[in-house]
């Protein structure tokens, strides 16, 4: 029941000795999502123990070389591991002739087909769903189109007890109906309320993915109350007329959308290699947003299931 | 006047998670020549503080991808950082479209030239030659056109002693006469003999790099008595026949190669990732060629200078 992002790379356009360039891989029980997919990530993903096999979506946020190069590696070891499960990778329809062309010279022989799955970066909509989570895209504003990724859990059952099935042998049929809200009778007619044989459900959790973008307020809404916002921090607040014209934040602006949304956790990355150090990314969100992480290459954010009221009973 | 290889990358096709793709650096003095360029090189170019500008050169030894695709992530990156200079590409023909589809896409606003030179991996040729060194292609036996190359320094001129330059305050042009043979005679008529004034010239140094490739003994006259030879070993002797199959060298054939070519030493790489250990590998060539090393990335191989007699005086 896990529900938890790693970050695979943190580096903005260039790479650093400590820093690979963008690439997320969100992991909701053993189901992998990779967000976008810079050079080196199928490294990343060896170095972090990942089975690639297990990767079968890939959301791509903008076609900028530092976001997307690392898919043509990918997709070779895919075929050279022996892969023949599609792939699915959502993204702007340019994707498709790029792609196309990257198989016609190095994977002439692919064995799993490739599903492109062409996005509108200009409005929200779904763009995945399976009996677990949605996937919405989250318009944003750079210098090509580009839009983030929200990733949410479906409304969750309840639970029911299992020491109360054990128990009353309650058969499969009447424990989905249980899940739902209903009461039980026994066979000797006795009425279980429903509560009593219940825990409420988890809380869904959600990550959103918001790079790269100019400081843009209309994502507020939609990334409202989320878990974890990773929202990009490519400069510090005194280089902001750079941020602006290369339509990126600053940590400062970050923050801002994570305080707005009224997020519980802050990811910032996508930090330009021109800075030393990412303390004073750190300490210029902090002032604005205290739970914010500067995040490093290889760490794991987790969010823990929560019910929805603990004294239910 | 350093003469060392750089390994950025030594796991074939499947990157590890200790091993890159094949790129390897020569650097011949101050300038770098990469050689192969698999995704990742230029994480690696970072990681080991290679100054990206100083690299002019770049040798593709054949279009498969985990030789190439760290090229589009370079080009981005040397644009990046405000490249003026041209780039050289020495590569199959095919590389040209390539790169302008990448650049049509990724890098349209691009601020240097590249210079594709197209080879014929057919015939051994000087592809590249400057006041220096000499750069020659070794047709190798791949599954599609893929040429090696050796690095050869030029015949050096004998080296004049300082002291004896500053004490007779020995013109340029003299200096220049001397170091090709000539005697010296004093202001007072008095005849200085060459070989006192000299030491011998430093004997040329050379680098072969041989990947991929079936087993070929045709190679071994072209690299003959090299300092260093780069053979690629994917395989174990066991799996001869998958190496066979896949136009890829055992261990033990790639010393082989170096015994009859009475190379110095032999770097062995490109070992395939079902492997968890390359004990086996350096046991394997070993027993042929005593010589050998088993590359990791990271590692420097130099030529240190040596004269043709150190008795001459």
């Amino acid at each position: 029941m896990s529900f938890s992002v790693t970050i695979l790379g943190s580096s903005s356009a260039l790479p650093t000795s400590k820093r690979f360039l963008s690439a997320h891989l969100l992991k909701v029980d053993e189901r992998f999502f990779l967000i976008d997919c810079g050079e080196g990530t199928q490294i990343q993903l060896r170095k972090f123990k990942v089975k690639l096999g297990k990767i079968n979506n890939i959301f791509i946020s903008h076609l900028h070389g530092d976001h997307v190069l690392g898919l043509y590696g990918l997709i070779l070891s895919f075929n050279l591991l022996g892969r023949k499960h599609d792939l699915n990778i959502y993204a702007h329809n340019d994707i498709e002739p790029i792609i196309n062309f990257h198989l016609k010279y190095f994977c002439h022989n692919i064995e799993f087909k490739i599903n492109i799955h062409a996005i509108n970066c200009r409005k929200k909509e779904i763009i995945y769903e399976d009996h677990k989570i949605t996937v919405q895209t989250i318009p944003l504003k750079h210098r090509i189109p580009t839009c983030g990724f929200i990733f949410k859990e479906k409304q969750k059952t309840l639970n029911i007890k299992k020491e109360i099935v054990d128990y009353y042998k309650i058969p499969i049929n009447e424990i989905l109906r249980i899940k739902e809200g209903a009461d039980f009778v026994t066979s000797e007619g006795k009425i279980l309320p429903n509560k009593n044989m219940t825990l409420p459900p988890f809380i869904p959790r959600s990550y959103a993915y918001c790079s790269d973008s100019s400081y843009k307020e209309s994502i507020i809404s939609l990334i409202k109350d989320v878990d974890i916002l990773y929202h990009e921090a490519t400069f510090l607040q005194k280089d902001a007329d750079k941020a602006r014209d290369t339509y990126h934040c600053t940590a400062e602006q970050a923050a801002e959308i994570a305080l707005k949304a009224n997020v519980k956790k802050l990811l910032i990355g996508h930090f330009s290699a021109r800075y030393k150090s990412i303390q004073l990314f750190m300490e210029e969100a902090k002032k604005i947003f205290e739970n914010t992480c500067a995040v490093e290459d290889g760490e794991i954010y987790s969010v823990e299931l929560r019910r929805e009221d603990y004294n239910y009973l």
